[in-house]
């Protein structure tokens, strides 16, 4: 069957092994063809071509709850579910998500974006069905990276205490996004080499040969614990958590595979099945990689593994500028420290780390901890640079609260992603941080609105006893190098028409130079201002305006609710003040994914719809 | 020396064993009597005794960092640090703290509320010291409770990865506030009752001995470890995060203590030193209570163990109102769930726990967790309800974002101690939640005025589809029982003036009743709202409001910063009206312990200060 035709799992029940095979590699080609022209997550659906295979043979979704941790490695499921014909749409707008959606088919049990929900998720599922006295299986796919987070630890926990029949698919890469770390990747690492593994091998087949023949008489007798039992090394964790541990199974391999999935499914009780895959299996540009370069891409040349999409040389990513000047300062003030929850490379701190190795912690997916860790670190007088995707950080917000921001300790916090991010859609979108960061004391809140004031802003950040987040978006920004100047706390700078305006436009990021050039250009009569700090606000400004009694429009591209107008409102009742304001902003809605422009657009925060705007306010008598 | 008198923890350097135990005994009756009065955390604080005093005995404070996890248990350090002859005025305003502070003592040097922050914080300062080449030790302490915690874990992952020395005291009372659940916690049980634990005592009572009297030449020497090592049975869950294990220890027995502390001292590398003690050890009704009743207590008769202060008995707490109706909606609804993270005594679900046990479910101390495990309940169709505080509810905000509120699911969350709490303090005022949840897409959020209403609400919260929260404060209200009346979604109540009003006032929760009722008997020209729903606004009710013209003043006792009367603005901002809106709450500080009565004065929030505005506006021409 072509993998275009493929419209239900159910015709892998006739397949053989040599058949499954096959699919296994025409779903690879497909994969690498269709991602290298739309982008989205190769290696990890690379890795587990043949164990989605193997899970929708053994059972059958969508009676059997099949799903997968973060989501973003479900390609093949999504194949396997009738929709590689909208593999061409895949992240676009209006197209297939890069992640499950319940919307999108009755396969897709479970959604996510996020790390390590499938665990909790999935015992909920177990306790409905158990509740209702059903009978089906809950097949929860989690990563090892994924294991690291304290939520997935917390849900082992309980799904041991439980013993519900839960089959947990560990599956293993030895990777996040980039390389694992922590103490628990290595335990999994000696779980994987354990020197008497190929004996191990050996005894497993054996039983599970034995299970395959002998299936019917073994189902539902307790020996079948015995028996996993015996074909087991060393269960790791999982045997702390009262969690039945089958594996370590090759991830590639058809026959182990199938029989292990029909062992767990016979085994009364949680089980872990341990599967080794390896992340970008079948493409050696992605099977190289350990850095996480291909974990989420762009376009690329299958052929050389290229990748089409080059930023022009006088950009660098908003990251990027962050980390440089992150290293610059370090140089010179050795009390700097840098960590990441597991982000490396898509904040772009390689060059940190390898610099100052010593200085340098990736806490693996673990928000919660990292930011407390920043405080340990702050309150014995080191400055911590705890950088964190805006959509993550939402996972440490008690700890940014309760540890840092109470005890007013000086942790700068780098946000990276703030705004919309574009092609990962709702999970991801880095539009919260405003609104709950702002109501915290002590806290300083400011974007840059282009390079040399983000590195300006990091300079300062370090320069001042308090939290300080710096937010920065997604993508590039022409790139120049500042003169390290200290911004004012609590400042803001005008641009566009300075003398004579008309309409008033607040804003911040980098759409402040884009809205002056355009206000310059088409000689509006705009006074553009640059709200680089969000909290504190430059109250003198805001007093000033008061007294031109001009209409004002603020411009945000994040959550409209508990944003910057709504805390200029907060700030106006409060002195008795009042501006004829214009709140443009994401209402109270989740928004989907599809390229920024187009997800401004249907959000009626575009440019356009800015000047619209602006325009009727100048026309106005 | 009598306990009033202590300085500093340096005079126990000269103590021997028996002038510890009179030490300890000494202490435990100033404890309880101490407490009997002020009220306090007494169980917690009866077992670590001489557990803190072995560990200033070891070690030297404040070089050494000797820090609680919490920190309620911290009141034999205190005692010990020099602040006994303070205990009176625990926990009032301006006395001293039920937690550690640094501003209370130099020997404080972490501070915390929540659970589970005290081994990041000292991985943290592990780090610096390390890159400082300072030589010190670091000693958290923590409660196998505050260890089923995902940040706990998340630590532990990396403090065995990095191998820097840290000694973890794992005080194991097999209790949270209640008794403990979970896997971890039957993993902990089996190492305490190992049957070769006799044995492996006398073994380690020798090495241990033999330490004592080699110690010069044990020390920094590799067979350390392996002294260490035999004598170890199984050190559980420590052993797969690559940390050492000692114990376990009698926390009762000073001479194992301190040749166990003694030994960790010596040890290279982190080390988990396991302490047996018993919660509320030295005060029979402390002990028997598996329940938490003797966890926070007020103030008690010391031979008795009555408590003092009864509730009258038309009065009931608010969680009770709430819990008692989920148990009467329970009844005619199968599908209704209860999830709790450690709180069954504090939010009073006992009566549904022992009514329902197959629908109850208490998750240990992992919020996170607790809350998706409510989004895989209602993704499979039942009705949970997720009872958390408020302030530890921030630890889950992700989880209501990302998987509850993006998914809209029908997880009706009982947000318990809303509001100011009193004596906690800072890290426990429930202050935060309408910021963090209004800018969530999807969710209702109400707080009733009255325990009818209350019922009412979660009457109506189960009957639609959407998240839906809702706010009790601490503390208790005058009960009556409902009809179950569904409230339409989003509308306020009128009370107080409803004719020929000058003034409008605009509040939540039992303050509206206090108000209209001061309102009524002073024939005041007040119309009081009582704003049940904080979202969504009653936008007709105020559309109404701004055809009066008159003043307004919205009342909160949370974080002013994206509250109600922000979320008013942006309303009034975006339907262009105007609203002469004065606000009261509680400006952009951490908010000190006290009784509340205080608080509010100390903040300009008391119905006093509200009362004079409100006649400075009726006085107004």
């Amino acid at each position: 069957m072509l993998v275009k035709d493929i419209k239900d799992p159910s015709f892998l029940k006739d397949l053989d092994i040599n058949e499954l095979n096959k699919l296994a590699s025409d779903i690879r080609k497909f994969l690498i063809e269709s991602i290298s022209v739309t982008g989205g997550h190769l290696a990890s659906n690379l890795g587990v071509v043949e164990l989605t295979i193997a899970l929708h043979k053994v059972f059958n979704s969508p009676t059997d709850k099949i799903f997968f941790d973060v989501g973003h490695q479900s390609y093949v499921h999504k194949i396997l579910t009738g929709r590689a014909d909208r593999f061409s749409t895949l992240r676009q707008f209006n197209g297939l998500s890069g992640f499950e959606k319940r919307n999108e088919s009755i396969h897709d049990v479970w959604e996510a974006g996020h790390s390590s929900t499938s665990l909790s998720g999935a015992l909920g599922m177990a306790i409905s069905r158990d509740l209702n006295h059903e009978h089906y299986n809950i097949i929860p796919v989690i990563g090892d990276g994924a294991l690291s987070s304290g939520m997935a630890l917390e849900a082992l926990n309980q799904i041991g205490y439980e013993q519900r029949n839960v089959i947990i698919i560990f599956n293993d890469n030895k990777m996040s996004i980039s390389q694992n770390v922590g103490a628990l990747s290595r335990s999994f690492n000696r779980i994987r080499s354990d020197k008497s593994y190929n004996k191990m091998k050996t005894d497993l087949k054996q039983a599970l040969s034995k299970n395959d023949l002998t299936k019917a008489v073994l189902h539902g007798l307790t020996n079948v614990k015995d028996t996993i039992k015996e074909t087991v090394i060393d269960s790791g964790i999982f045997k702390e958590f009262d969690i039945e541990y089958l594996g370590p199974i090759n991830g590639h391999n058809f026959k182990e595979l199938i029989n292990a999935l029909e062992t767990a499914k016979m085994h009364d009780g949680p089980i872990v099945v341990h599967v080794k895959t390896k992340k970008g299996k079948g493409y050696l540009p992605c099977e190289n990689d350990i850095d996480g370069m291909w974990h989420g891409v762009g376009p690329f040349n299958p052929k050389t593994g290229k990748f089409l999409n080059e930023t022009p040389s006088n950009y660098k990513q908003w990251s990027q500028v962050l980390s440089d000047k992150l290293c610059d300062i370090a140089s010179n003030d050795e009390d700097i420290i840098c960590l990441t929850p597991a982000m490396i490379a898509g904040s772009k701190l390689e060059k940190f780390f390898a610099k100052y190795p010593e200085r340098s912690f990736d806490c693996g997916i673990a928000e919660e901890h990292a930011a407390t860790l920043a405080a340990g670190l702050a309150i014995s007088g080191k400055k911590p640079f705890l950088s964190i995707y805006s959509s993550f950080l939402q996972r440490c917000y008690d700890q940014i609260n309760h540890d840092i921001c109470r005890m007013d300790l000086n942790v700068v916090i780098g946000i990276d992603r703030a705004g919309l991010v574009g092609a990962d859609g709702d999970t991801h979108h880095g539009v919260f941080d405003i609104g709950i960061l702002r109501s915290l004391p002590n806290i300083i809140i400011a974007q840059p609105k282009d390079s040399i004031e983000a590195q300006d802003l990091l300079y300062t950040a370090f320069k001042q006893p308090h939290p300080f987040a710096i937010r920065i978006p997604r993508g590039t920004i022409d790139y120049n190098s500042n003169n390290d100047e200290l911004i004012e706390i609590g400042t803001w700078t005008k641009h566009g028409c300075l003398d004579d305006f008309k309409v008033v436009c607040l804003t911040y990021g980098p759409d402040v130079d884009k809205i002056a050039h355009k206000v310059m250009i088409n000689d509006l009569k705009v006074l553009v201002i640059n709200c680089r700090f969000i909290k504190p606000l430059d109250h003198k400004l805001i007093d000033e305006l008061c007294q031109y009694h001009k209409p004002v429009v603020v411009y945000e591209t994040d959550m409209l609710s508990c944003g910057l107008a709504s805390s200029i409102l907060e700030y106006l009742c409060d002195t008795d003040q009042h501006l004829e304001i214009h709140r443009m902003g994401i209402k109270d809605n989740y928004v989907t994914f599809g390229s920024n422009n187009q997800l401004r657009k249907m959000e009626h925060i575009d440019i356009i719809s800015l000047f619209e705007l602006l325009n009727d306010l100048l026309q106005r008598e």
